[in-house]
């Protein structure tokens, strides 16, 4: 069974830009046994991560996040079991939202500043096709 | 939640096209700060303007519009929770209709002169949608 | 409101021709100021026309057409309130039946020749639109 | 083919309720040989009549009533062709507006006064079904 | 043009009760000639209120509510063109949320107590509708 | 915002009636005043357990239920953001599979034993809703 | 593969009745063993039949018709391949539409008097359902 | 009132190719004058034709094909009231199925050779759908 | 994964009402363990089976049924994954269609007597969907 | 009646390529006769074939796969009775899973190597629908 996850969480550590190469590493190493892809949009304050993968592997995954202590606010914003993924071929790419056209966020936000705690699911899937979409997401910094 | 608001008014001031400056000069100073895009269509008689933004923030400057001197017989004519923005690019785009040809307001209206008060949101939306097709809206005169 | 009527009719005058002419110098002249759009269709026998405008406007003209002793058999064949029109750009635009394509007619009617009196209402707007579609519909003579 | 047509009028006599029998005897004799059935409803002020049959019953019916000056203000409001009829038992059904619960008419109109110059022709449709459906309308006063 | 306007507000008064009373005795006074129907459902700390009625007469009254020192936070909710009213009865009814059944109002609320401002229209008009059928709307306290 | 979550569990004590006493006491006591509501399933071997209310809410308890010992394999089957409770009465309703019918279970399941692990998150839920249909949902054991 | 085939015809001879009964005997022992079932519907001056069975024993079936001289004018109104039969129970039921209510008619047709000539086959088939619906269909005169 | 019919057939002559040559000189002198279109699809040992026309027209055809002794086992496959016509310009287009690619017959047949007695009506219609798609119909062999 | 699959056959013995029997008796010692439901509807000529359960348990059936001498000309009929089976309280339901009114088999075929390899397989299934709703299938003969 | 079946198996043998030459080259001398076409998808451990066709031969062969004792675990995953095939042109198109993009799996499956028995049949078909729309299956290695 195949299923999309969706979180939003806030990265604890003073350094955020090193937790997300640190993410990204992990993902690199981790994922393609596992079945897992997926794409990481990050600012300094927040993180929003769809998963993709096998029901079992994307369960074990998201149980590490909720103990791993570099974020904190770990909230689940959408989950369904899929016909396909939309992100295939990515082990895990990356959209760095400090980068991105104001006006991309601002579309699906009520403020340009992304705040995943204020939206739904569904509109935070909608801002990341957006990205794909734009070309925004790439394989690596 | 994000959320696209509709209204008309008739300017009281005897220059009309002051009132219009002096509208798109607030809207730039005042809207990115709060997360708000739209577009406002001028005559000389009428205005139509059309807010896009967080709840909170589109009631309060709808509040505040309300009470301003400057325009009378407003009157609301759509509002509705949306999942997107129609105009995130825009501060405040506009249109003055005494330059648009006139088959396009005939498309949704009785007559070629602008009268929002006799016709629906949904035409009046429509008829935004066409102004931005034919790149009718601009970001200053 | 905004609303479109179809109806037939045949001319009781010896020259079609002249009441055609006729009939379009009324509409240039009439129509702009009431907000009326529409086409005229005609061979020699039968007339079909569609206006678009106003709910008023568009009734007041049918009274006149119904009164008028130059067409006979007036009959109405589709009425509708519309969210646009179909034909904002022309005043009155014409199609002369007898210089179309046969096949035209017959893609909506049991014979090549046009005979709306055994026609529905939807199958000649669907002809129209099908000369609209083909260019075969022009401004004048 | 079958149609359904819906009209509103003022009468111009100074007693509509003598021109409401008048109007529903002529029905009772006129109108089962052409195969006419209907509804009509009436204020001291106003008339809205829905005929269905025939198309070129309907037609000549409403030509008739166009031209008949006891009536004024004749306005089409909604016209079109059917698969069945909604009332094949009424030669021609009543009901006198004065008699209903306002909040029959206030639920698809702005005022509990009947106007349907102000109201779109499917409204009012909708209104007539309330009628029947409460059993408002009548063979004879 | 028939339309249905929700909002949320805060009393402003010490005595919430009595601002009911006086909300619901001049709505008796002022809707009937005005043509609006609804329902109010009120608190100790919020009320929603939903107007149906004509375009101009909700904007009108919406419009003075603004203005009304005796709420604040006035928050527009929902605002739609109706094809039918769903209060026609209603010259204002009234729903006292203290005495109505907790799971009632947890069917479309994350908490046991009603908080518009976290709430979507839609939902917020689900919820009055449920009231609706479980008879929790009266006519006067 | 309001969520519905689904999950799957296995209990890790030797008595799960113990634990499934112990679950409801603390549903009991913490629900209420979180606005949480739900339902809980369990065999000797399995647990699955739905969850509705505010999004925040519903996360803080899937964040101690995946920490909790007392369960293990916990699995996340089902959430969505949702427009009303299924279950707004029900503090945490619970029903003991061992009492029910096995064609309730066969109906959704290749096997008559309830086995969550291998079942897609929407036929679970229709499971719960068929417990709902057949009252085999109790408040208390 | 199964169909329903429905057709227009006029009686020849001068005695419409003794026909029917012909008509209504030789299905009666022909249509058991071909698998025919259906409806005939009659006044004196025309018949509808509705014919259901295999495609090519209703074929078979419509050939002879078409060649019998006591009928003339036979005209194919409807025909299409089906799931299931709409009258598996009436190896031919009748219906004498002299003696039905003429608003049943008049329901689907311009004028009291069944004319299938014309009216579309789905109206014709509405009308048999109709008569089913209201007992009008008898297995014997 | 605007059909279309198909039906199936076999040629009773030793030449069916002489008779397909009859058809289409007969059809291209008949059907102009009748308003008669459509294609004919032939093998040496069965042809498919379908008819497009007024419903008079098309049964009046259909009934002579069927008296007609050059043909046998003529099977009507399907016949419906049409909004238009799918081949108005074709007085009677025709394909040899010979000459057709094989896989062409195979999309919608159980055997790479023609046999519309095996088939359903509406997968036929598809397979002309695809002739005229690949140019495989020509106006004279 | 949960499926349906339905094939009939003919038995090969001289005695099918044994061969019923022993069906059935298999049927209620292996298929409560393996979790397979369904029906058998049987004459002295053909069997048809609908079996429902688990994807690899109705696959290893239907293997053994391949191989099993008893009966001939398997087929196929229809097959697909289910997300709740229709007949969850059979172990293995029966209807003699030699007791069965012959309206029932007629509503979905040709000829009154059942013959499956003529016939789609969701015919089938709407006829035994009729024959649970009439009652006719029994848990033992 | 034209149907599609999907089914798995794992090679028995040794040397599945040999295997693999063997299926395509029985397949391209048997399937023309018998109007059989589809696709072949084969790793070194396990084969998907998908089968179109008529409905007898595709149960012959699909009942000679389940005795050919080259395969094991031969599971059905699909049937359906189909209005068109959708690969007429194909004898027996393959594809060389191991030469695949992995990412093209992984859109369907859990991990990125193709294993049938735990997915569904939709989704296999939809990922053969990916080979063909990326020109991954050929007609001959």
């Amino acid at each position: 069974m195949l299923v999309r996850l969706l979180y939003a969480s806030r990265p604890t550590e003073t350094s955020p830009c090193d937790l997300v190469q640190s993410i990204l590493q992990a993902s690199r190493s981790h994922n393609p046994a596992h079945g897992i892809t997926g794409v990481l949009c990050h600012t300094e304050q927040v993180f929003i991560q769809v998963l993709e993968g096998g029901r079992e592997a994307v369960n074990a995954l998201y149980g590490q996040i909720l103990k791993d202590t570099r974020h904190k606010d770990v909230m689940l914003l959408d989950y369904e079991e899929i016909q396909e993924r939309r992100y295939p071929s990515w082990t895990m790419g990356q959209a760095n939202m400090a980068r991105i056209n104001p006006s991309t966020v601002l579309k699906y936000s009520p403020l340009p500043v992304l705040d995943p705690y204020t939206m739904s699911g569904k509109m935070l899937l909608s801002l990341i096709d957006e990205l794909m979409a734009t070309a925004s997401i790439v394989g690596r910094t």
